[in-house]
């Protein structure tokens, strides 16, 4: 990780025509100066504040939060499942706070917030509580309500987040999260030391990643033209590429008014596809891994139906998309661990360049406030 | 129960215009056979087969599913964790079978499905048994490849159902599954015997409140007047209700091609109530549970910014939304554990009103087959 000074502390726009999009060019930054806060460079090993929970035999994690980090926990779950097997149960937290879950005491209790005030979120963390879970938050602004009623709060390094609609705080997340896996995943002993060496230096490479998307602008816009003249549009991912689709879709509704719905890509086929002719781009987060055949099957049903495919994805995935897909941003390659955090940059920025040519207020969409504290 | 004759179980269309039509008027018929078959009458109480496990000690469940039978399950989710404080992994099928999520050894896997050969469940089913679960199925074809892989088969009895969109055997999934969760929470003796008689009081009478529903035909008539001229829908549910609000939000995708899309109503103001204008009407599933203020609230949110309410409640719920709602449908009054069974047959009728308006092809809708074998 490089040294970077604190840039994304700025609250000036600093020549970017939003905040929005100077906060997106942040996201190299923000991930760089998060993860240097959770990892030691000497070691190259995670290093966690105390605990007051022993990660190697803790029983269970639940995480809850609302709308973007919401989709940041469910990308976690798949990781700490995934990497560290630990087993997750995550829930809204509107939902959550109401339901009365029967969760294993003991477990470890993950709450996602930007602002540490989401009036949801707050009201989860003490149901949680109650129910005998210890509280670790992942925030952006420590010195909040919910930072002063955690266990410990693993802060993220996002600077002050102007735009409503969040970017680097969902990828500041992330970082924690990412950080946090590995961290467990070492303590319980899922991961040899070769794997969580490989994963580390995915996570030292990101930031550059990061940078590197932005040489994608022209390639973005030639997809937001096409995006922007829809009403509609689907977003798709499989496995931990499936929350970037949410995020995506959610950032699309919240800025350019598009009714933009994300779907697990294997659930297309179960209803939803019906809803596509030649007029609704589908958006895919589609990275090279495992699962990209089975993706690139559920895209070619689609486009069988007419519609058009604006597809993410990594050189491999271009060679196989050729002919295939309308339009194609071609994205660094990288470990599939870190995947889900490079692709929401561009996945973001598209959503951004749609509102653009669609000239809303991008900065402040209509019905929406930065920080949700009421219930 | 009543009983009745199977009629359920003739292929045409009985004077019907659709075979759709025709499935929706037998949704009474087909949860009293079902119930029929779960409950001994002299005893009212739930019988379940022989099981390889015991319910009183069984660790979790994991549920999985596609399309409306996964909706399904995430209403058993609630049932489950609530009514017999079982603890639940829910996830689509084919998230699942790729997922390798780390179980719990010896839980109950309950995987639902009309046909017993959608190809993601069945997949998910082999993973799940191989994780050393023990599989129990919810299914309308008993003698299918998912039947006979089966520790245990729970049968819905809801006949041959020709639309390709799915309308009675949702019902019949719902009333196995709360069946289920009433003889798991006995075994785990997390109900009272009064709450027990209650439910099942709220079984028995369901079939008889289920032919009520047939008398809002005009109510749903207006409403689907509304539904038609829009091109975005919303669906509002909370708790148990968002699961009803997913299964009308596709069925109107599924045979109007309308984009429909649900959220929990406590999301909404974390994103997508930016996307609410007067051209979007919202629909909602709100009986007069302890979350009707809750939802209230947010639908008093989506009409300040123009949103026209649709509402799906009750006498005491009506009520409080006079002034508020475009339109109402107003039900029968029955206990909240009922609620999501009874609430699906107005919001499919909906669907089916407003396909008849478009034109569409209701039984046959395009790019969708009714049993979906392929991955």
């Amino acid at each position: 990780i490089r040294l970077t000074a604190l840039i994304a502390g700025s609250v000036g726009k600093d020549g970017y025509r939003h905040y929005m999009e100077k906060e997106l060019h942040e996201h190299p930054v923000v991930i760089g100066q998060t993860l240097q806060r959770m990892i030691d460079p000497a070691t190259r090993r995670v290093v966690l504040p105390d605990l007051p929970f022993d990660l190697a035999t803790v029983p269970r994690a639940v995480v809850t939060a609302c709308g973007s980090a919401f989709y940041a926990g469910m990308i976690g779950r798949y990781w700490l499942e995934e990497l560290a097997r630990l087993p997750v149960d995550i829930d809204v937290a509107s939902e959550m706070r109401y339901r009365n879950p029967p969760l294993t005491p003991g477990g470890m209790a993950l709450l996602i917030s930007q602002s540490g005030e989401t009036a949801d979120t707050l009201a989860a963390m003490r149901a949680l509580r109650a129910d005998k879970q210890h509280i670790v938050s992942v925030l952006n602004m420590e010195q909040s309500t919910m930072g002063r009623e955690s266990d410990v709060v693993l802060g993220m390094v996002a600077g002050p987040e102007i735009s409503v609609a969040s970017t680097k705080a969902f990828t500041a997340q992330l970082s924690v999260l990412a950080s946090l896996t590995v961290a467990i995943g070492r303590a319980r002993g899922t991961l040899s030391e070769a794997r969580e060496d490989a994963l580390m230096s995915a996570l030292f490479d990101l930031p550059s990643r990061a940078a590197e998307v932005f040489t994608n602008g022209d390639a973005i816009r030639s997809m937001a033209a096409i995006v922007a003249k829809a009403r509609d549009v689907l977003y798709l991912g499989r496995g931990i590429c499936f929350p970037v689709a949410l995020e995506g879709a959610l950032k699309l509704k919240e800025i350019s008014y598009i009714h933009a719905e994300a779907y697990a890509a294997g659930e297309m086929k179960h209803g939803p596809i019906s809803l596509i002719d030649s007029s609704v781009p589908i958006v895919a987060i589609a990275p090279s891994t495992i699962l990209f055949d089975k993706v690139l099957s559920n895209l070619q049903e689609a486009r069988a139906r007419g519609g058009k495919l604006l597809v993410f994805t990594d050189a491999a995935g271009a060679r196989r998309l050729k002919g295939v897909a309308e339009e194609i941003v071609v994205l660094p390659d990288v470990d599939a661990f870190v995947a889900p955090i490079l692709y929401t940059i561009p996945v973001q920025f598209l959503a951004y360049e749609v509102a653009l040519l669609k000239g809303t207020d991008v900065d402040q969409p209509r019905n929406l406030a930065k920080s949700v504290t009421v219930e």
